[in-house]
């Protein structure tokens, strides 16, 4: 069963799978495959296409969540339980694994990869080339650039490995690599290589300490990092169970 | 009266006030309560439930002006004379007072306090259990956190005392106290209280000076700080009225 | 011919030059001229009217592409060739030369000029009174500022002069001129004028060294500045040869 709204249009050549929900204005664009249980709220633009990039469909997983005003374009693949916020722009390109999160007004520029359970919050700016691990955070305002001299017509994208966490309104420089279990602080201007389970901050930022020194606030004194010893929200049973293997907990 | 746009959708239950003016395409959903003279302009999706979130009323004041695109969930409340700029998204359980005014493209993520004539400029963040004062001013990409080891259970909100002034794209991280009068210069990541009145600036910021030492570029060469000494536009007789005492002017 | 989607609106009043395509839910206001093969998008506001603002047409040169959810204002006069991204939203008395792109969710608050071949990425904020050159690039998060100790009644614009470049996630401050050919680092608070073809960063930026100095990481490792020695990818042969003219190459 579907339910589309009657202002809504599923152009000819959309695949949609069951129980996909369509909201007011939505409009679909012919090369697109929807999923089963995906839901898009209203005024969505699904399946843009844009003269001169590549002609490769819209993928969109099942049990996806796409909230109201977000625009996609053709030629991005998107694995299960894809959750959007609103107003996220997304163009052709992407790559992306299973249970991603996309907050409000998110931009992402296409060309890239992103693995499985990435969380980007709100107003989150993914460059083009960008490649993203596993289980990686990414909070308001950050920004992954790719041109080392702009404008310029050089590259370089910017890696972020597995649990790697950027906090709010800092920018990663291009072709910089964040190492696994990086946690870079607010406002920072992340300018070199990162090693691996470091915090880094300021502008630009350097290495401060490890991140395991820094302690939970909620009265435990546990080390705060790596985060996936104690946060688990969101994660299936099995991740957590990996995560408790790891940790020997 | 009221005059309600053929492609706006009115659910059953919502309540409008006299002299509501619903633009095109607007949606409103059932557990909203809309008070006199207020205007909603097209495309916005007003009083949006989201389930698993508390099923108190969206309420928005008399006089109030929500411009195009703006998305509210329920479960907030706001006074009279809202004012919000276009693609304005505010979610669940923020308890506003009067003369709020919110700029395009701001994001309140909801459970937050906000006091009377508080100014948001455009793109401006708000965590979760911020609580702002009165007559704060908050420039564009601002930023207020509430996680201080991200990812984590543990929510710290910051504290933004009244006629704090922030200036663009600053950071205040979680649990930090913005004390009155102070003065956050432009870029700042604020990680510590301030003291009442100053002038902090920098990534990290420090303290500068008292921020009354800061001369008006007006020729007069008065202290500019305490803003409210010489800048009245767009408040109340009654509430100049009671600064003109404060300072014997 | 025109090409007017069945649920736009076109205001009595309104010009529309030939071909002009008009997208679904798009509402053009009256006071408004449109050039000749122009395409507005989906979701779009053109030419909306705000009581106590002047009462210019908005004018929109021929060749340009609006993409979906945008907003304009009456007041303002772009040039030939403007492209925008999504999301855009440019308020009251802008003057714009040609070839302006405006990345998607770029806020242009008005009363400014902008000269030719301006290119905005995603997510720039235009304070009003700015003045910009020709042949400028902004990056993302941008913001150019006017107000020297806000809230206040004095604006005091920056002045971008040509061929500037200033990237990602950095704020101009009141009243600032950033000389021809200037390269702004990302994640910098630019706080006084700059001097004439150098690279400045940093917050508060420090003038680093002549931007010539930077070397192209495409092997050649020519001088990456000025850019338009190397980069021409979008601009006119007229434009490119004055440029070749300049540089005997």
């Amino acid at each position: 069963m579907k339910t589309i709204h009657p202002t809504a249009v599923v152009e000819n050549g959309a695949q949609l799978g069951d129980n996909v929900t369509v909201g007011a204005n939505v409009i679909i664009g012919s090369n697109t495959v929807i999923g089963n249980n995906v839901t898009i709220q209203n005024n969505c633009e699904i399946g843009v296409y844009s003269a001169g990039y590549n002609i490769e469909p819209l993928v969109i997983g099942n049990n996806s969540l796409i909230r109201s005003q977000s625009i996609f374009y053709t030629g991005s693949k998107f694995g299960e339980n894809l959750v959007t916020g609103h107003r996220v722009c997304v163009r052709e390109g992407v790559n992306a694994g299973n249970n991603l999160q996309l907050g409000t007004l998110t931009d992402v520029q296409g060309d890239c990869l992103i693995g499985d359970y990435v969380r980007m919050h709100s107003n989150v700016h993914i460059g083009k080339h960008s490649k993203i691990g596993n289980y990686v955070w990414i909070f308001p305002y950050v920004v992954l650039t790719n041109d080392p001299h702009p404008p310029s017509n050089v590259t370089k994208g910017v890696v972020i490995e597995d649990y790697v966490v950027i906090s709010t309104m800092s920018v990663v420089l291009p072709g910089v690599v964040v190492r696994k279990d990086t946690l870079v602080g607010a406002h920072s201007l992340v300018s070199k290589n990162t090693n691996e389970g470091t915090l880094v901050a300021g502008s630009p930022a350097k290495e401060i300490c490890l991140a395991s020194k820094m302690r939970l606030q909620d009265g435990s004194r546990q080390p705060a990092y790596p985060w996936r010893k104690h946060f688990h929200r969101g994660y299936s049973v099995d991740v957590v169970n990996d995560w408790k293997a790891e940790f020997k907990i």
